[in-house]
């Protein structure tokens, strides 16, 4: 029911559509008299509970649960806002579960957590869990978030995805796929440098490996991540011995840009110009800060032939609208227990693999409002799922 | 995406009805371009949560929480059913968040949570608070419940109410009106019965107290709850002194309804004819359980005036549907943080009320598709908020 009172930014248009959320709730059955009361509550309902108390896999058939994801923050890390707190995060989890359910018809509930302490989110997750089919956790600050999923996907059996980590990553990886082609490189020969060593990073750094990228640089505000530092979290020095430590890779940013192929930004801040210029011929640039690039659009095509940002009003949009709902669409529809770094690399190839013959500097990644996105991920997702023995 | 598999008892009407739960997500905005996009998402979402983060009193209009309520359960006394555990327990939550969109127009989400620990499942619900703007509790058993609920109502600032206690208790009292209505009785110098000293028996003898009636025995399976008695829980014997020890009445189930006005049964079991046959004339009789009633529709008619059931297919079904969506629609309406008493009690006021002059011994409470109840009590539960300083 609307609030008697206007709202105190009415007449902005965005504050106007915000009004009263973004989300509902709805029946699915019919309930015009008794007898539909009967069948969708008491009594008939019993029948169905004994059923699944004899039985839990028949929670697949009669519940909504497997249709159903949590979308679980501890608003630490929204957008780039920061820790704004859970209250302040429910917009942005709203505005996920609708493009959940737009381009996964997964239907996503926000959960904002009033705790930023990992072992409490753990615990109250796992006690969620009989509710939801999955798991999407979205902007939880870095490297607390590191903690909550690999936890969290040992001690539950269904699809637990940190989204800002693997969304981004998968989107990443379809993005260069093409770009590369575009340029005529592979991954094995190709000097990656990622700016960025919080969840995007880490998880952008983990698919490129995964996908044959092997001479890459990884940094923090400190510089390239490696083994002499002394400074590096369990996971980032876990991540400088599979990446720089390879190539002895060491120093600032501006020493590793020098001739380097790919820059690829999930930062916040600036590259400056001279750094820019510094790279390879045909460089490709992926400045995915938001609402700024690290290299503005403008800057970057001076020196580069394939630049692509995380914004709408740009080309090549890195969104990881691409990716999740068909992810968590295909780990549904097989029943998958977890999505498994095949699905992801499935994912990517999928997206990849629809922008086809069209490809150019400016369409390496098809539009999310391409509706063929979601059904191509989700089937390569389920493939996936059946290969690597988590469907069930 | 349905599964691909038939399910194990097609042909069924209530479970083909469960095929794929009773439930679903849906966006309330539009979402057909990039610009509704970065309206509804990023870039524009980011405007909402700097605001809301700014003040977070904006909550209310600017997300879905303050319509939204938390329908948690740990599946430990499920209907007529006990202990069946969370994930069985989903079909009876989905059927609720169905009647509270119906009935109410409140987005209900089903949380069945994987503990039955009284400290686990309060600071669960507690860290969940962000998300929702009130608690309905559900299927807690007892005593277990009574702690939870007291305790959730001193941590939280938004409406916890355990439905199987109080909208039992609403219901009842609104039928009991009506019923002493109809036989000329006052409420002073009424003699009650209540069988069962569970969630709902408490929550019923509570309310009556609240209306003014004095003479009251609660039975559990031992007996009349007296203080003469060594094994009662600290909520049994607290109620017994305010409800039994007041006129000294112990002993059996047969003690107590000779010359007894009214009984309400709220404890499964049967009750024998001869006792039925020694209670006072123009009874009243309410057998709560369900599907079997106490005192069988048939039998009680032979020596009662007024009858009621919980069951559908009789006259006079007290239904806790005529309560709890309309109780959260009218605290939400006013933003309230708490149901209180005087809430309760205008909510049973308002549905006796909708009777009017149609009372007769077959119509002592509206139907549960009766338009009217719904508003009726929504305004009822809202002005009651303001008089008793709960609206904000």
């Amino acid at each position: 029911m609307a609030d008697p009172h206007p709202h105190p930014f009415a007449g902005d248009p965005v504050f106007d559509l915000h009004v009263g959320g973004k989300t509902a709730v709805v029946s699915t059955v019919p309930l015009t008299g008794r007898d539909d009361l009967s069948l969708a509550y008491t009594p008939g309902v019993a029948r169905v509970c004994e059923a699944i108390a004899a039985n839990p896999e028949l929670t697949r058939y009669y519940t909504w649960v497997p249709n159903t994801v949590a979308i679980v923050t501890d608003g630490t890390a929204v957008l780039g806002l920061g820790d704004i707190g859970p209250a302040a995060a429910m917009p942005v989890m709203e505005g996920k579960a609708v493009l959940f359910k737009q381009f996964g018809g997964v239907d996503a509930i926000p959960i904002c957590l009033d705790t930023t302490d990992v072992e409490e989110i753990i615990e109250t997750v796992v006690r969620l869990a009989p509710s939801f089919g999955g798991v999407n956790l979205e902007d939880i600050s870095a490297p607390r978030c590191f903690e909550i999923e690999s936890r969290l996907k040992e001690l539950l059996d269904i699809p637990v995805f940190h989204d800002d980590q693997h969304g981004t990553a998968v989107v990443a990886l379809a993005a260069l796929q093409n770009a590369l082609k575009l340029t005529g490189r592979d991954p094995d020969g190709t000097r990656v440098v990622i700016s960025g060593a919080g969840a995007a990073g880490v998880a952008v750094a983990r698919i490129l490996l995964e996908a044959g990228v092997r001479d890459l640089a990884v940094l923090d505000r400190q510089g390239v991540l490696n083994s002499q530092r002394h400074d590096l979290t369990p996971v980032k020095r876990a991540l400088a011995v599979d990446t720089a430590d390879q190539f002895d890779r060491r120093g600032s940013l501006a020493d590793v840009m020098a001739g380097a192929d790919v820059y690829i930004g999930v930062s916040g801040g600036t590259v400056a110009e001279d750094v820019v210029a510094s790279m390879a011929d045909e460089a490709i640039i992926f400045g995915l800060a938001n609402p700024n690039p690290e290299v503005h659009p403008d800057l970057a095509h001076r020196y580069a032939r394939v630049v692509a940002t995380g914004r709408s009003d740009f080309p090549n949009q890195i969104n990881n609208v691409l990716a999740f709902p068909g992810i968590f669409r295909g780990a549904f529809d097989v029943h998958a227990t977890a999505i498994t770094e095949g699905m992801k690399v499935a994912a990517a190839d999928a997206i990849a693999g629809l922008v086809g013959d069209d490809l150019h500097e400016d369409y390496i990644v098809p539009s999310p409002f391409d509706d063929r996105v979601g059904p191509a991920v989700s089937t390569a997702v389920a493939d996936a799922a059946r290969r690597d023995g988590v469907a069930r």
